[in-house]
This record gives C-alpha cells, sequence and structure tokens, in this order.
C-alpha cells in the first residue's frame, strides 16, 4: 500500500499538469515516496485544524514542485485544497498556483519559487518555535520544521548563508530533506557544482543522514533518527528525478519538459493506476485520509494541556499567537513621543530609533531581534540576550554578515506566528537582503526591516556605503510601506504605525547623522499616520511648498526661514511615509501638496519616484548620481544639497 | 628589514587614520606582514605601468581595510597614490577614498567594501585571464588574481557561492588569503560562526594552507607553494586584529574604534618608528621602492614576447585588452534588424534576443556569457563550448542557481579587461544579483545584465516569478541603462547600443512572449539611440499620445486603432531606454511626448517612475500590485492591460 501511496501523488501531479498543461513534475514525482513517509508517519498535523499552534511546519523550498504539496494536502483533507482546486491547478483564482502561495489556513505555509528562500523561512520557523517553546515551555510548543529542499536552494548563496547559520544555532527540530537527483533547470548539476554538498553540510555542524530517496522504510527510519538528534539534520536522499515517466526519468526534461499523454499512458500502466484522469482508488483515498487523523491523539492531548496553562500564561500565549500586542504599549511611543517634544534636543536618529526599539522590547516580549553585523537601530544588542544554541531565551539573534538569510528567516519568523521580528543591517546593504524583502511583502508579513546610514549622511565611508537610490527602489516596491522620520518624535510615531500594521512588512529608514528636534506641538495626535503633513504652515498665503524627509527636513526648514525672511510666504511637509499619504483622499492631499504653490523635493537621494509629488512645475533638490567619499558636510555642498539650494530653486519657480 | 617593511604599512595607515579622524585600522595592521611578503616576493606588477595587462590582479576584498592598498600602492611608487593622498585619506576628492574606488591607473583593480563583492570579482578575474590564457597562449597571459578577504566575506551568501564555485572550475591563478582575526564588527565571530572556514574550503575542492599571518616567511613559503597547484588556494593565515595596537589587538574595537594619539606614540615607542607622522625611515621606504620594480625584468621579456607575436594575433590581443570591437560588427545588428523589418514575423522575444546574441558572438570572441541555470535569451548554450575546470576555451560559464556570484563575478571579467562579460538570468531573480549591478554601475563596467521574463506576461508561475516593480528599481540606479525592446528590430537596435556603451552596465529586459514586429520603415538610423521615438504618428493633429515599452508597444498599437477609428488621433511612442531618452534635448522630448496631449502610459510594471513622462494629467494602465499565477491572457485582462482599456484611459482624458 505505500507505494500506492505514493503514486496516488505522482499521478494527481501528472493529471494537474497535463490539465494546465504545464508544470514541474519532477519533484512529484521525484519525492513522492519521500513525502509519503513524512505525512504518513512523522508529520504532526491536523487537517481540520490547520492552524493548530504546535502543528509540525513543512516547507516545499523547491516551490516549483508545488503539485506535490498540492497533492498531500488535497490527499490528506485540507478543505482549501478540493479537488476542483487541484484540477484548476495554474488557472487563474486557483489555491494550486503556480507555486505555492503563503496561506496556512490551506496548509501552504510559506510563499517558495524564488530558490533558496523557502529553506531560509524554516530556519526563522525553527528559531521562532525554540524561542517560543523557551518561553512558554515544551508542554505547550514543541514542534518540528521540515523543508523539502532541491539543488537549486543549496547552491544559493542564501541556502548556504542558512546552512552554516543553522548549523551554529544548533537547531535540532530542523530537518532538511534533500531530493539529491542531480538535476536542475540547465542540466546535470554536474555542469556546475563538484563539491560534496552532504560533507558540506557536515563542515556545518548538521546531523547527516544519506538514504535511497525511493525507499519508504529508509526515509522514515531517517525521519525517525533525526528526532533523536540535537543538531539541525539533512537527510539526503538519493532520487530520481521524474520517477515514474519513462521518457523523462533522470532527465533535464524531467524538471519541468512538457508532459504528454502517452507519458500518463504508460505510467499508469506499469503502475496499474486507474486510466480516468484524477482517479484514485479508493482505499488509497481512503489511506491517505486516515493519514490526515494521523496526529488527532496528540492534537487532542494537546488541547488538554493547553487548556491546564494557569490563566495569565494561557492569556500570554493566547495573545502572541493570535498576534495581538499587549495592552498599553502605546504608551511606550506616546510617552517617547511627549518626551521628545518637551526636551527638542538634537539627536542621531539611529539612537532615537534603538532608544524607541529598546522600550517596545520591555513591553513586548514577542520582539525578536535578528541583526547582521549592526546594532545601532534598534540598540538591541546591549540590551537582549542572545538567542544561542545552548539558550533559546534570547531575543537577539547573530546572524553573522549573512543579510539575506537574516530578511528570509525573518519572514520565516513571522510566517510561523508568536513572533515580530525585526531585521537590522545598513541601508546600503538592503539589496542583498531585498529578495527576502519581496516576498514578504508578497506574502504580507509583517516583518520589521530596519536600516541605518541612510544617506550621504555618512560621510568617509563613501558611495559603496551610501544608498542614493534604494529608497526609491523599496518606494517601487508593492506593499511595502517605507518610512523616513525626520526627527524624534516622528520616529515614535512611525515605529508606532509600524507595529500596528499587520497586513505587510514595513522598512524604517534611519539616519546616521544628528537631526534637530522639529515638532513642538504637544498633540497627541499621530501626524505620520497621514505619510505626509504639514510639518510648518506659511505664514501668510502659502506661495512655496518644501517637501522633504528624514534628515533633509531641518534643511528644508532652515530654507523656510529664509523665504519667509525675503517675504515669501513657505510651507514644509514632512513625507515619513509615501505609501500611506497616497491612502489620503484627494483634498488632504491637495492641501498638504500645496496645489497652486511652488513645489520644491529635498531628498539626499536620486529624483526617481518624486515627479509623482512635484508634478509638470516642481524643482528637486537631491542627488543625481553616487555619493562620494569626504565629511557629510562636505558631500553635502558638494551634491548641493543645501538649504540655499532649496531657496535658489523655489525661487526659480516664482 | 623585512618587519620594518610590515610597520611602514602599519605607521601609514594609522596616521592616515588618526590624520581623517576615522577609518579601520583592523586589516591593515593585521595583514601587513602578509602583504608585505606578496607585495616583496610574489605579485608581479609595475607601478610605472599599472595597466600592463598581463599584470597580476590584487583584490582587497575586506575593502574597509582600505589604508592597506593604499599603503602598498604608495610605497612601492604608484604615482597616482602620492603621500598627499594618502594624506587625505577619506578627504573629498582624494585617491584615498574611504573605501578603495576603481581605478586601475592607480592600482585600484576594483571597488570593494560591501563584503563579498571583491572575491567575486576576483573569481570573475581568474576566469578572464584563464579564457584569454587559453585563447592567446600562456607566453602572453598568464597571471595570478589574489584576493585577501576577511571573515565578512566568507559568511556572505556571495562568498559562499564563489567558494563553491571557483573550486569547481579548478581555477589554479585564483588565490584567497583570509585574515583570520575571529572578529567582525560585531565582535567575536564565535558569535555567529562555528564551522571551519577552511574545511568548507577543502569541501569545495581547494587546496588549503594554513599558517600564522604574522610570519613572512611562512606566508611567502604559502604563496609560493600555491603556485604548484593546480587548484585555488586558500591561505588561511590565523592573525590578530590591530596588531601593533596593545590596546585594540584582538579585539572588537581593533576593527575600526576610533585611534587615540597615544596609540601611535606606545606603538611607535615598541615598534622604534619615527615620532613624526608619515615619515619612514630611508631605507624602509627604498626597500619598499625597490620592491615596486620587482617585475621590471618580467615586465621587460614580456614585452619581447608581445612584441614577437605575429601580426593578426598582435593586432586581436591589442583591440581585445583596449576593449574595441572588432571591424564591421555593426553589420550583425544591422542585417538582423534589415531581416526582420522586411520579414515581420511574430517572434518570442527572448528569441530574438538569442539570435541577435548568437550572430555577435560569431564575430566578437571577447564575449563571454554567464548563466545562472537559464540561457534563452542569449541562446548560448547550444552554441558555446563551455568554460569548464578542464576546457578554459569555452566562452560559457555555467554559473549554477548562483546569480549573485554571476553577477560579481561578471563585474570581475570587465574589471580585468579583454572580456565582454553578459550575465543571463530572469528578470525576476535581478535582485538576487542587484548588489553585484550596482558595483557594476558605481564603477562603470561595461557589464550586459540580460533578463527574461520581465512580466506577468510569463503567466501561470505566478507572481514569484512576475516582476512588476523591478523595472523601477532598476531605473532608479544610477548609470545603469535599461533596455526593454519592443519587438525584433528593436532588440538589433538595442543590442548594438549596449555593445557600443562601455562606461557603465546595460540591463536587457524580454518579454517571454511572442511580440508582433512593430517596425516598418527601412531607415537605416537606430531610432532606439534616442532612447523613446514616435513609432506611429497620429493621422491628424495629434491629441493622444500612448507611451509604451516592450511587449505592451503592441496593445498601444492596437488601442491607437480603435482611437484613430473614433477620429482621435493618436500617436505611439515606443520607449525602449527611458536614461538614453532623458539625455535628449528638451525640443526632441517634447516633439516626442506631445506636449499638449492627452498622455497614456503603458506598462505591464507598477507606475512608480511614470509621472516622469505623464506629467499631472497623465494616465497610467499597469499593475498596481502582485502578479497572479494564471494563463497570460487571462492576466493581462485580470489587471485591465488591454488596448480597451488603454482606448478607455484616453477618452477619459480629452
Amino acid at each position: 500500500m505505500d507505494e500506492r501511496l505514493a503514486h496516488a501523488i505522482r499521478f494527481l501531479a501528472v493529471d494537474a499538469i497535463l490539465k494546465a498543461g504545464e508544470g514541474h513534475q519532477g519533484v512529484p514525482l521525484g519525492m513522492a515516496e519521500i513525502a509519503t513517509a513524512l505525512f504518513t508517519r512523522h508529520l504532526k498535523f491536523n487537517p481540520k485544524d490547520p492552524l493548530w499552534p504546535d502543528r509540525d511546519r513543512f516547507v516545499v523550498s523547491n516551490g516549483h514542485g508545488s503539485m506535490l504539496l498540492y497533492a498531500l494536502l488535497h490527499l490528506t483533507g485540507y478543505e482549501k485544497i478540493s479537488l476542483s482546486q487541484v484540477q484548476s491547478f495554474r488557472e487563474l483564482g486557483s489555491h494550486c498556483a503556480g507555486h505555492p502561495e503563503y496561506d496556512p489556513a490551506a496548509g501552504i505555509e510559506t510563499t517558495t519559487g524564488p530558490l533558496g528562500q523557502g529553506i531560509a523561512n524554516a530556519l526563522g520557523m525553527a528559531i521562532a518555535e525554540a524561542r517560543l517553546r523557551a518561553r512558554f515551555g515544551a508542554k505547550i510548543v514543541d514542534h518540528m520544521t521540515y523543508a523539502f529542499v532541491g539543488d537549486g536552494c543549496l547552491q544559493e548563496g542564501v541556502g548556504q548563508e542558512v546552512i552554516s547559520l543553522a548549523g551554529h544555532l544548533r537547531l535540532g527540530h530542523l530537518v532538511f530533506v534533500w531530493d539529491s537527483n542531480e538535476i536542475t533547470d540547465d542540466g546535470a548539476t554536474s555542469l556546475s557544482i563538484s563539491e560534496n554538498v552532504a560533507e558540506r553540510f557536515r563542515v556545518a555542524g548538521w546531523h547527516v543522514l544519506e538514504v535511497d530517496g525511493h525507499d519508504i522504510e529508509a526515509v522514515s527510519d531517517a525521519l525517525a533518527d533525526v528526532r533523536k538528534d540535537d543538531r539541525p539534520s539533512l537527510i539526503a536522499c538519493r532520487t530520481t528525478i521524474a520517477k515514474g515517466i519513462r521518457r523523462l526519468e533522470g532527465q533535464r526534461g524531467g524538471h519541468s519538459g512538457k508532459l504528454i499523454d502517452s507519458d500518463r499512458d504508460e505510467m499508469a500502466g506499469t503502475l496499474s493506476w486507474p486510466a480516468t484522469p484524477f482517479a484514485i482508488p479508493n482505499e488509497v483515498a481512503a489511506t491517505w485520509l486516515d493519514a490526515g487523523t494521523r496526529s488527532q491523539a496528540e492534537y487532542d492531548a494537546w488541547r488538554r494541556r493547553a487548556a491546564t496553562l494557569d490563566g495569565a500564561d494561557r492569556a500570554s500565549f493566547e495573545r502572541t499567537i493570535a498576534g495581538h500586542l499587549p495592552e498599553g504599549w502605546r504608551d511606550v511611543t506616546s510617552t517617547y513621543k511627549a518626551r521628545s517634544i518637551v526636551e527638542r534636543k538634537p539627536a542621531y536618529s539611529i539612537e532615537t530609533s534603538g532608544e524607541v526599539a529598546s522600550a517596545l522590547y520591555d513591553v513586548i516580549p514577542d520582539i525578536m531581534t535578528c541583526c547582521a553585523d549592526l546594532e545601532a537601530p534598534t540598540n538591541h544588542k546591549r540590551q537582549l540576550a542572545a538567542f544561542t544554541a545552548g539558550d533559546n531565551r534570547g531575543r537577539y539573534v547573530h546572524c553573522g554578515v549573512r543579510e539575506h538569510a537574516m530578511g528570509a528567516l525573518a519572514n520565516g519568523m513571522a510566517a510561523h506566528g508568536g513572533i515580530i521580528p525585526l531585521a537590522v543591517t545598513y541601508l546600503a546593504f538592503a539589496d542583498y537582503e531585498r529578495p527576502a524583502m519581496r516576498m514578504a511583502a508578497l506574502m504580507g508579513l509583517p516583518v520589521k526591516f530596519i536600516f541605518s546610514h541612510d544617506s550621504i549622511g555618512i560621510g568617509k565611508n563613501g558611495p559603496t556605503h551610501q544608498p542614493v537610490e534604494i529608497l526609491a527602489s523599496l518606494r517601487a516596491m508593492p506593499n511595502m510601506l517605507v518610512f523616513r522620520p525626520a526627527d524624534a518624535a516622528e520616529m515614535a510615531e512611525c515605529w508606532e504605525i509600524m507595529l500596528e500594521h499587520a497586513t505587510g512588512p514595513v522598512s524604517l529608514v534611519c539616519a546616521r547623522q544628528m537631526l534637530p528636534q522639529q515638532r513642538s506641538d504637544a498633540s497627541r495626535e499621530n501626524s505620520s499616520r497621514r505619510g505626509a503633513y504639514v510639518l510648518a504652515e506659511a505664514e501668510g498665503t502659502r506661495r512655496v511648498t518644501l517637501l522633504a524627509t528624514g534628515s533633509e527636513v531641518a534643511l528644508a526648514i532652515e530654507a523656510r526661514a529664509i523665504l519667509q525672511a525675503k517675504g515669501i510666504p513657505t510651507a514644509v511637509v514632512s513625507m515619513p511615509c509615501w505609501e500611506l499619504f497616497e491612502l489620503q483622499d484627494e483634498g488632504y492631499r491637495a492641501s498638504v501638496l500645496g496645489a497652486g504653490t511652488a513645489r520644491v523635493g529635498v531628498e539626499a537621494a536620486m529624483k526617481f519616484g518624486w515627479e509623482r509629488w512635484l508634478g509638470d512645475d516642481g524643482a528637486f533638490v537631491g542627488m543625481t548620481g553616487f555619493g562620494a567619499s569626504g565629511p557629510a558636510d562636505a558631500l553635502y555642498r558638494h551634491f548641493n544639497i543645501t538649504a540655499d539650494a532649496i531657496v535658489t530653486a523655489a525661487l526659480a519657480l516664482l
């Protein structure tokens, strides 16, 4: 029967791919036995309650093999993955998309496809599980994270970062199951890799087992063994790509070469399978549905244990898993904002961010900080205990100089639930992290990407470290809120909004340099919530509107003083978040932007994208290319980003 | 004396950093002996002719240690790195920038700083050397590539990709010298890594030697040994960060903690060095200058050998090294263009690119194609022999699923000279490569980044594989030309411009789908050269201007027909390259954009950036968020990117 269970995966996949006219059969055919071993004997899951917090997490990192996942979810009884969904594989609106799309209620734990992201998500899930286990106890949190992985994921740099970091953190509940079929889209893996991949894992401190991936017993034994080791485990499975379709087995075309009806016919003949597409022998279907109830006793026991948690712990656990913030957390941001307005002290932008983050950390135990060799804008290293191999109570993950893995594991933490992940590095290195940021935006995960050193204001480290185009590139990303606060009050406001924002990621961009406190109103309203607002209204009927963000707001305020002294009524608009401003009604936007006034945008970055706010006639004071190495003051003068330049630009428009 | 030579590096670095008020002393102090061994005994170089084609290449991948490089270049007599330049370290305009900035005439072979890029560049240089050696013979090309590398570079995913690929390609002329000081900016490396890094290299097929990095003899012996091995070599040097400054030795602060005068005073006392900043004992300075002439005999011999090349070979070598294209190459693009205009056949955009690239390859032997598991838009895999461990004559580098390393090694090829590198992948994975693309733009390297699958037009693979924001993010990058051709004629024109463009990188973005041939004029003029042009003028006085790129030009043409039929004179403007259009004079731009007409932009991508062309009143037909999984036709309808939608948008403006 076990072999028949595996064949059910094969035929569902092939039938769906034939119906869709395209797809990737290599993984579902090659990993059918592996998946059968995992889902029928080891995985802890409950298709009737897909969101069970203590379920094992399962990630298909080789996401092109999505039909493997859909077949498993369908066969084990996930309601959202009905037969009609499988039959509409790759059609618009189907839950069975070309690549798996994050939908935990359907059993899809993360979006995968871009290679390496999935295993990095899995690493983040395993960290989240370990931290929550340390926090709430193993009787309530104690599950595994399994990731299926192909050769491509392991060639990607982000995959290599993951191997190194997971081994270092000794995450015993993390298991990668490698589909070692020696084929990528390009052909034989020997075209591009010679190393012994299993050995590479061993060097990184992993527990490695090597088995025949088509031997269900061997795979199952390995899956049992890995539970006994306190290191992360790799089960290296020798497999044949496209196993079952004679024409494509072990071939490059096995990956996603077009299937033809005779492939299916021949396989059905050989494997004694019904000729009708999507038909599954009754006893096979029933056995699969039974597998879907395999964890029922564990599930019930877990619920009983959860019910015995004492009141405070239970409330805390439930709040955390639900992703709700603890009551009263906003006192932190409002207190910080009020104090900054009273004190009116210039402050380093990264330090104000660090102060707010530190205060939030005290009241929100769900926060974990992931850091790629830089601590400043959260200040957490000095404050948070590290999450280490020996102690999972820590909330600070030293990610090393591995920005890409950091971003992707933060995604995994958020997808796991129970953790609010911050990921911290220099803005110049946002590009290293960007593929993960895109996935957070696509999945709508509430990850907080925190960046320091946001412009030429960093000075002498030079253009490699001076972002000039990165603000624009982040603003261009759908579903990403980009914040660039101008002072400590805005910083507190932006953190408040960032924590509230649960439907997607945010990027917070902090200046390295000291910024004067601008806001003086004692209003309790969070002005940043509207994305942009009039920070200083014109005295007299407004003729000029200066639009600025972050560190350049101070220059705009200086320029305003000069223009006002010349008798030109000038307003300054601070724009901490374009995306939120875009959501405001037309009337508010027009009142802020000052329709009919001369508009000058000011930002120490490229103009790209600013046209939206400046209109046909506006001017821009900012960068026109990469920066340079020199003192920050000299650079601002050299690139002509000064109050005088703003004044000149405004006068030219009048 | 050898120790004194090393100390000269130490003091120059410390004096410059003290004068600048900041800098990274860790590398120059920790690698002073290593650098001395390399530069005084092994490196083949000529400060009087820094561009000598057969010089060894030297890369400081741990680029924050820039003062190590400047000290070496100054001491060995590179004219551009004079004492006054060293004394203006980190000041605006100095050749001694905070991080090394590409200037081969000054001895700076590549820009480094963002970690991992330098060693990836070095890999590309070694591939370039091997290919040119196979092409022109070892008597004229036979040099080493050395890269200094810190812990950070080796943690980065791109670094790991490089280790794996270099081992696979068995590049015997590539040597990494690892500054193993066990400290990164974050503190001890043990915070974030446990693996045996040397062993990781061995697994990847490297020759590994482990030595005391402060023992000049031991390092020198290792540098001699690595020449005898046909594998790439790692010399793992145990070092003490900030060696020489008692207060900081082996400390986290050794990396870049602020130096104080007493550090220098104490070091001068201990090491018997002049108290005056920048003073170098005469005999030390003279010995260093002698080291700068060490390769003179080799240099002279090389010139003699070069002179004996036969006429054709010599001309070919000189042309190649000068970066000039062979005569007559434009016949390829003009013939292809002319044929496509005559034939007027619909064609897959990636195939037209592949055809042009293939034809160019036949006449330009300098082209090498680097490919991350995808061949389509150059078609080179079917045509070019692979560059392999056993045969360096090949021109196709199977990079594996390692986009980041691919981009950065292509940069290294371009920086080396003699190679025109193409780097090929899906546009969705441009983000993986982006940090390298930024470095190409910053350095002004003529790398051709080629992308396929440029929009929702790929269909069923879904939003992970559908770029919607990537065009904008590339257009936001300074010094990057982004091409999106609309048909086969534009494709030929764009390739022509791309090959001519020598001052920076280009990105060519190709649709997956079939595009009708639009151009019908037999003009020999390259219309794409102006970035945008009127493809179809209005019949009658223009009232509507439709601006489109790539695959959406066809939709604009359809919409034009409908509008014209309604009696509304409508022009279609094709905009294959915004950046070139931006360079045109105001008059041309206004005539193309149709000042005063109703403007509609059409692109299957986010609007971000389009405001520049659409003005206050223009409309946009395109994407407003991520894509979806479904057939391409259905997606275009679902997202309302259709001729009818364009017509509706245009009518609403009239």
